[in-house]
């Protein structure tokens, strides 16, 4: 089983902004968490706004709370709204089920954690993310 | 870079009422923030009911938190319903996602706080807020 | 009965603010609040640090609260901690015990408001309160 | 007037680790915030334990609260319990007032953010967040 390091999570980071510049897209924030849900590191852009810390973890903290990126959530929220309500409620509003909350597994589908990220569109911030996760050699799983 | 001041927030304050009483508007209630979101000044005219303050600072929050006005979270709020409520989730309910927040910016396109307008219909409430960010020479983003 | 207007809100902030001036105090926040336990008006001085919104409402709220200054709520948290505390249990967290919160009525003995105030040490917030609400023909009460 | 970048706040984590490893100290947790109290970047070594992030947080969050170190918040959780307490009651239980939360500001004085850190002693978790504010060429508040 791999174990997400300060390290890894450093480069994820590395790697999503490498692409964005690449992209050219806005201001982002990353957050990278464990998979107890906890954060390991955290880095917002300048000029990326200042509620985008909390859009991030609720991303990433969307992806390991059911065990898929939030893509998935974000596809619920239009089926069965209820449940993301219900989601929000269990976890004290500490979700955002918005594409950008990519889960991070190894070789053997145990869950190392997710990143998330937040500051340009769904789309773009996803794409970030999944370069981030390349990075580090994990399987990425959207939702 | 310039940085609000209590004096600038009361030019704001007095230029938005000034033309709240030109267009003959309800009783208004006025928050203007700082870029970090915190509140500089605050005036609720008499007869302006008493969730006012809170919903001013609601708008004028949520523009700073997105980097935005609210007439942009609350076109969110009709796509993805599920976002706006995420938001408010992960700020504790401090977002109020309808048009009468705006963002302040300075010339060089960095954040110097917002107003936050309530009282009136939520376009009377933005025209007034556009007075008083005019006031002190800063660009308004209604979102 | 006399009732809480704006201008009677910014009277009394500006006689703070003088009175502040004339002592050679730090920068303040000064909050004024209704009967009704609402703001009315808050001005924060430049350098007041960004939790002092809050305070200063916590101070005038919590004269209003139990119907005296907040001086008398700083005596109960030394002689009775458990009943200060189950104050802020039942106003979620909404009170800040110490000096610096004067309550105000009209010469019927009815209550008009409460104004709070912090930056300084209490007893020179309390100073600074007690000036405005001299400046417009209110009784204080301390607590 | 300067402003917290994160390349500033990537060479105060880089710096209090240098500090750390030096010192000989546990894994520790840090988090630079900016003027604001909005997180800029944080680094959560491997073995700071879960709730490190959080405790990071509160202390630089309660540097710029209060507009001092948390070392005054410190002296004063045992002067006034009471007031502490109330500050955890407004901020919604956001404030760790031990040492370690240090307060940064520029040379005219503006406060330019804070650094939180734990994990070891609260005076080793100060020493480590010294040497960060000082590798960027800030004023350090311990308070």
């Amino acid at each position: 089983m791999r174990k997400l390091t300060l390290s890894m999570a450093e480069q994820i980071i590395s790697a999503a902004f490498a692409k964005a510049e690449e992209l050219g897209l806005k201001p982002l924030t990353v957050a990278v968490i464990d998979a107890g849900g906890h954060l390991t590191a955290l880095s917002r852009q300048d000029g990326s706004s200042i509620l985008r810390p909390q859009i991030a973890q609720g991303k990433a903290f969307g992806a390991v709370a059911v065990g898929t990126g939030t893509r998935w959530l974000n596809a619920n929220a239009e089926s069965r709204p209820h449940f993301i309500q219900a989601l929000n409620g269990v976890s004290n509003g500490a979700i955002v089920p918005v594409p950008g909350g990519v889960l991070m597994k190894d070789e053997d589908g145990d869950v190392v954690g997710a990143v998330g990220i937040t500051g340009d569109t769904s789309d773009n911030d996803e794409a970030a993310a999944l370069a981030g996760v390349a990075a580090v050699g994990l399987v990425a799983d959207c939702g």
